[in-house]
């Protein structure tokens, strides 16, 4: 792993792989930035830009390594071991992800979830749900390091109460509260609420 | 409403008013940037430009007067007749943000779910969930006008079409699947997987 990257050149690198493990190089091994660009419908010049942070060139006339691109990503931006992930009241939104990261060659793995109804039902084929009571003993016992926490906003201050003394190292929090959290853990925050809103006022200009 | 604004504004000004409905305005009815800022964890600049680009102003010694200001983020933000909005495959991640506009003051109502199981059950108190093969004729009956969308990538082309051909406005993806969608259409993509990548980077510098 590569230590300081922005933020958001991290979150680009794993859409520019997704895109690329989809694209036939074994036909066509190489790409250009402008033809990664226009596929993702984004700047080209983010592109140049991420791939030069990670140190990877390409070949002035044949463009990018696709293979060796996708091996670079990798190489940048996993954990060496396996890291797990549990889902918190997300129900089947998680589904998706749970099957691109528990199929893949991944490194990330879904290894839990946990639901607020008395008698969960296992939700994903190899996911097994847990009743949120469990939450505690599972994490701890599955080693389980990163949380996607999205249950109603009541329950949010409670729960990742709870997470945090579970000795988790990263929370995706969907449930529109504002979360305190130690320095030691990282935290970004999705508020469907304002974006909803902000959707409401784009579709009314 | 004021036309215009930048996206990451129109976001904020919904967080704002989201937190002062929360705030003992009747005891303390005026606050300042900075004590929001503290209250919000935000640049306490952020918010002064916000506010000033809706064309509000406070009292230097006594700061933002906060019922005026609720009032006048409404005026700027919401749209004048009530929009409708469904969910398709959310789930229970739908529930919380629901609850939130169906029994608030707005003018952003859920008014339907779809699923993709064969027999959908009703899940939140009020809304009604249909199986998806309803979706186009419930969105023109009801009039829905945006939609948020978190199927699985497989089912995410081919349902984007239903919806697109059916009328609405605005759409939030969170498939991780780009989505080819009209000029007249407003768009906002969230993508978990690079997301995630994300997280599980952040954690293991």
């Amino acid at each position: 792993m590569l230590a300081n990257l922005p933020p958001n050149t991290v979150e680009r690198l794993s859409l520019y792989r997704r895109r690329l493990l989809n694209f036939p190089f074994e036909e066509k091994p190489f790409i250009h930035s402008h033809q990664l660009a226009h596929l993702l419908k984004i700047n080209p010049a983010h592109i140049r830009r991420d791939l030069m942070l990670m140190g990877f060139s390409g070949d002035v006339h044949k463009g990018y390594d696709i293979k060796k691109l996708i091996k670079k990503i990798g190489q940048t931006i996993d954990c060496k071991q396996i890291q797990k992930v549990a889902f918190v009241g997300v129900g089947d939104l998680g589904r998706a992800v749970a099957a691109y990261f528990n199929n893949a060659d991944s490194r990330l793995k879904i290894a839990a979830t946990f639901r607020l109804t008395e008698e969960p039902k296992t939700q994903y084929a190899d996911v097994h749900c847990y009743n949120i009571s469990k939450m505690k003993s599972i994490i701890r016992k599955e080693g389980i390091e990163l949380i996607v926490l999205a249950v109603p906003p009541s329950f949010a201050k409670e729960i990742s109460k709870t997470i945090i003394s579970s000795g988790v190292k990263g929370i995706l929090n969907f449930t529109s509260v504002h979360l305190e959290v130690p320095k030691h853990i990282y935290i970004e925050e999705y508020d469907m609420i304002s974006k909803l809103e902000k959707l409401s006022y784009f579709t009314n200009k």
